[in-house]
């Protein structure tokens, strides 16, 4: 399955008073850092929704644990990958690194989904040359 | 126990391309909700600080399920209650309505938590008497 | 003219490590007032922009001006009133008050904007029933 | 005077209902590129906090005019120097560039700020040594 890494500077502004991350922008983090995946699959997010008529892939479980807190200034790692595909739904894992410590992980659900009939969203069958995509190409 | 209800209006700011709330946002909304059951139990966040001496109750892991879209514009309510309590951490639960769907199912888990001598974080045995203001009073 | 006012909490999260409001976020409160104030003129946004066809009325220039800071906890109040009105754009202002203490000041300069046939966005002129419903009715 | 070039991928997170990005994002942008730009002349936020013993370089004055709207997946570029030093206070510009088009300009007056004896926060003169490393050294 194919992994993606993603630097990512904690700002200022992603911190609270406490002087830590706000735990919210995490899932911000995680977020960006699906579309990452994605992206690094060959599908960057707008041409996605173009290609394929979907509104988007939008949540709907995620959890996430936090084991060390992050502080402005630091720069932090993401290792995400696709952990299952169901019809139209799939998982996504992410994990966090301060250094060498895994700091936060999250795990996601998400839909293929696209606009219903009656304006709504709705789910719809993974392309299968999407999924193919993230497959590591067996070595020879 | 102790349930606070909170009413939020989604604004424009808190919704995605997609037209629906951007879910880290709903994050955002949940720890505001748990703030507010706090303050409902006589403890507004800046005076908890201050009499208790902690820097806060960060979130140690977090799980929500999004059933129903909200869009901008919409009011939407949040029920919250605290459905455990451990030595230096406990559970929130957080309900959000949409109407009378459950639009939003989030449970959280937050450690009690003071800075360490190393300038960190961590956490303290949660004080009786904060435990007690969230419980119902016996009916006679 | 019509003036609304709005009170607004001021939530942890939207402080940072100084323990004041990340001003980022005070943007985000005075979009939430340009929404409120139009919404006192009995034009909710997802309402306006259905009635009127328009995608929004997006920021062309914005200035605040920070003089007193505020902390999560507190509640503030915001006036806020149409100061101009032009062809395609007007003038939005708004003042945010700490007690009694004015503590930012704000003015917005906004487009009444519909989809381009480009996909782009651009300006249309402004409905005269819409600026009608920001008149003050005379006192006899 | 030293000028910092800083890459932004602009999110779908970043971006609302219309598609194009909420305009708080940009003033958030523009507070990590003021930070890219102190980094780059030296001073990393979390050291430059500690070093000068300051809480921070609150906004006093930021105004920004948009001219070209952005869209999740750009890539952005903005150009941010230091215009002007007073004693306590200092000007920084921002100029946010999509592909060749100057899209956002943005300016602001922030203060060299240290905790006040109540607690508060107030202005202190910028040490001349800061200033010194957002000289260009003269070519020979």
């Amino acid at each position: 399955m194919l992994t993606n890494r993603k630097t990512i500077r904690v700002e200022w502004g992603d911190c609270d008073p406490a002087g830590i991350v706000y735990y919210p922008r995490y899932f911000a983090y995680f977020d960006n850092c699906t579309a990452a995946l994605f992206e690094a699959a060959g599908l960057p997010k707008p041409q996605m929704l173009k290609t394929y008529g979907i509104v988007g892939i939008p949540m709907v479980d995620t959890r996430a644990r936090f084991l060390v807190p992050s502080r402005f200034g630091d720069d932090v790692v993401v290792e995400s990958s696709i952990t299952a595909w169901r019809r139209s739904s799939f998982d996504v894992k992410h994990k966090l690194y301060r250094g060498d410590a895994l700091a936060v992980e999250c795990t996601e659900t998400r839909v293929w989904a696209v606009r219903s009939q009656n304006g709504g969203i709705e789910g719809q069958a993974v392309p299968k040359d999407v999924i193919a995509r993230f497959e590591t190409p067996a070595t020879p």
